[in-house]
């Protein structure tokens, strides 16, 4: 193995870091036209940002992009990890007075698109950092897309590799292709906000309230504007709009594309697509019957609410309109499944996704053909890709590891005295990116400020893990991916 | 495909449920010398089940007794209910007034040696069901080795092919090899039984207790002759007998035949049983540690109680001498986590046992590796046999399988109105074959008795589906399985 040169990695962690710093303008410019004090913060952020990103780009030049292995690994990683660090400055040198824990914490919850949040009070906090928490989202938001649809299959991550296309290989037409399609999808995301954004003005949101959920929504992040969540707008009509747009960020960004060459077809002849939204449907349905038997709801603001809810945690957007840890015992069973599940890839949801339970339970009902007719040729096939050994390792491992972080996650915050509810919630929500956990302190009702500083700190390292899917991040921690 | 003939199928049930008979005597005999009008019950049944049995036997009589896949597997699932079925009519013609779902359930409970109660006031209970009880632990602890070294190599369940022996082909030579193990495994088993009962009475238990005790505790199963459970004896040294009996039901039994030959050398060789007593030592010191920290008990006193309730989750015995839920937030979260552990394959263990957390951490590394270097050449070895990919698949997805149905039973309690900790300790420690779950209701000083009828159906699947190891079952629900 060669040694590894880190110049191309910095090169373009420097070029994230700046584009992170530019960002950081828009909330100043926010409070600044609040006239809120908060922008001073925001212009050091900037300008801190700024420049260290201008100074990795600056000494690391380089003509060579073409990334090996082992450098796009490594990009990965720093790249999240080093723009979740410089997101919090803002945060931290805010009237808020954050300590640098909560600040990070913020901060990463954001860009990974998880939205658990330490702040209360947020119907009164300064305009500026309710513009950030939205600007992380939606950078994260995009950010993961183009890192599902271009570096994923190409590292060949938890089965990843099944959506390898042309575009994932490394010639120079290849790249231009990449290049291409990451502009089209950039587009795309874009005018998905610009959508929701109106359409929740039309349906009453004030336009800061608009924009700030717009860009939350589409990146299935679930920052909000109010402590209260979507909760804080008793209109049916923004609860739709908003479970159509989660559902529009959680379906693959790639498929929009084929959709505007071939119309709508492409929805209904993707495997993976279909058995989202017929899952939705039907768990929605399921638990609106529920509330309408069981807790006597009418049955439209039943199925409002089962529909927008379970469409926020399985999309992994963390809003709720209601304490849905309140219907029920089948209900906190019901969400705490729901957790996991996750949207499809190559979106901006996260979880467990849709193409490994399908993958899953193909390889599933093969083997039990297998048992039985040990000479049986039977074929392994997913949206016309055959599953090789390689592939269905990698899904099933992914489960593997995917419970043993939770698992271990859970533990260590049960080591620090959290409760047995609030440790495992917290740690499935964290590495899902779903947002809230159960129980009073973390539930869809509660929030996240309470919990120690080593909590913190796990979680966010559970927030990385999942949104990076585990193997990115644990290939860094052998040594001999450092001995070269 | 041949037609499934169900001669041989109904030949040995038969065999099964003629031995199960014969044994409703024993119970019987015990409650005539107590005294105890229950006796009848026990000779109504030894006579019905015999009967039944005998003509099973008499009318499928066959010389051909080497069955096909197909065979096999109808045989496991069919042997099992069949037998719980039978067990249950002693327990519904006591004096205890059960209901048959009742009774089928503590026979379940018994036979895939679990020990989830609904029976309490055991300590004036009649003497006839305590020894029935720890019959159907003694007998179900031997059918499950059995069943491991024998059958489920052969049926190729979970990853078991890494255990074939010569023994799993079907030659008349490796027939006759089978049967010969059969027996010194047997003879091992009663003599544990007996060594067991004999410390247990030294150390101050009646015989009675220490009888059944014996029975339960090399079973790994977790009835006890008191409602306290063996919390009942304020004795470390019955404590520590229990503990060191507990780790030698949960070994793999091949292992002390090897070890007659060899020497305590395999003991050190085998690579599961190696990490399932450090697993154990570590875990034990680790909460002893906590105990005498957080709640200053005594470092002696300490260990003994960390010792035997974490050997009695992990062994998936379910004694219990303390209410370690009371221990503060990490215990609950840690006796959960212990709770899918499971012992060592080749035992009367259940759970998913160590090989196969060694064997997807084996796939974890080496999958890791290879991300890395995509051509490396990396030997996937366990024990000295190699991981094939049909191995790696079936052991993965036996996780896959676990959680899904831990998941699926958890959501079905909460339908039913059970508590969301109830709901998923009950589905883990039932499918895990344990014993008590979590929480007030069902928590190490709770009980079954108050669930719902279809709850305990419930978890009468999930402890027949754990202890067959899934697949054996869930082969029967294709329908491919019986077109033929």
């Amino acid at each position: 193995m060669q040694t590894l040169t880190l110049q191309p990695v910095l090169y373009v962690l420097g070029l994230l870091v700046s584009v992170l710093g530019a960002a950081m303008v828009v909330p100043g410019v926010a409070d600044l036209a609040a006239g809120d004090v908060d922008w001073i913060g925001f212009f050091v952020g900037a300008g801190v940002t700024t420049l260290v990103g201008g100074l990795l780009v600056l000494t690391n030049r380089t003509r060579d992009l073409s990334l090996t292995l082992r450098q796009a690994f490594l990009l990965t990683a720093l790249g999240w990890i080093g723009t979740a660090a410089f997101s919090a400055v803002p945060f931290f040198f805010s009237r808020l007075d954050l300590s640098y824990t909560d600040a990070f914490f913020e901060a990463i919850s954001g860009l990974t698109t998880t939205g658990s949040t330490i702040l209360t009070g947020l119907d009164t906090a300064p305009p500026g950092i309710l513009v950030w928490r939205s600007v992380l989202q939606w950078l994260g938001g995009i950010g993961i897309i183009v890192m599902a649809i271009v570096l994923l299959p190409f590292l060949r991550v938890g089965g990843m590799q099944l959506f390898r296309m042309e575009s994932s290989d490394r010639s120079e037409k290849a790249v231009a292709k990449v290049g291409h399609l990451g502009l089209l999808i950039v587009v795309t995301y874009i005018s998905m906000t610009v959508a929701c954004g109106v359409l929740y003005a039309l349906a009453g949101m004030t336009p800061f309230e608009a924009i700030n959920h717009a860009m939350t929504t589409v990146s299935t992040g679930g920052y909000s504007t109010s402590d209260a969540s979507m909760g804080h707008w008793q209109s049916p009509a923004i609860h739709w709009i908003g479970t159509v747009f989660m559902v529009a960020g959680a379906v693959p960004f790639v498929l929009y594309l084929k959709m505007a060459r071939n119309g709508v077809r492409p929805l209904f002849t993707d495997a993976q697509v279909g058995a989202f939204l017929a899952f939705l449907a039907l768990v929605s349905v399921f638990l609106a019957g529920w509330l309408v038997i069981v807790d006597k709801v009418p049955a439209f603001e039943a199925l409002t609410l089962a529909a927008f809810n379970v469409t926020s945690v399985v999309t992994t957007t963390g809003y709720a309109t209601a304490d849905y840890t309140l219907w029920g015992a089948f209900a906190v069973a019901a969400f705490f499944a729901l957790t996991f599940v996750g949207g499809c890839t190559g979106s901006t949801a996260g979880g467990i996704k849709i193409f490994r339970f399908q993958v899953s339970w193909r390889l599933f009902s093969v083997h039990l053909r297998r048992l039985q007719s040990p000479h049986a040729v039977v074929p392994r096939v997913y949206n016309d890709a055959p599953i090789t050994d390689e592939v269905a390792v990698s899904v099933l491992l992914f489960f593997f590891v995917y419970v043993g972080t939770v698992g271990s996650i859970a533990l260590l915050l049960g080591l620090l005295g959290l409760d047995w509810v609030t440790a495992i919630s917290g740690a499935a929500t964290a590495v899902s990116n779903v947002g809230p956990g159960l129980g009073a302190i973390i539930g869809p009702a509660g929030n996240f400020a309470t919990l120690p500083d080593a909590a913190k700190w796990l979680l966010s390292a559970g927030m990385l893990l999942g949104r990076l899917e585990f193997f990115t991040v644990l290939v860094l921690l052998s040594p001999r991916f450092w001995k070269g």
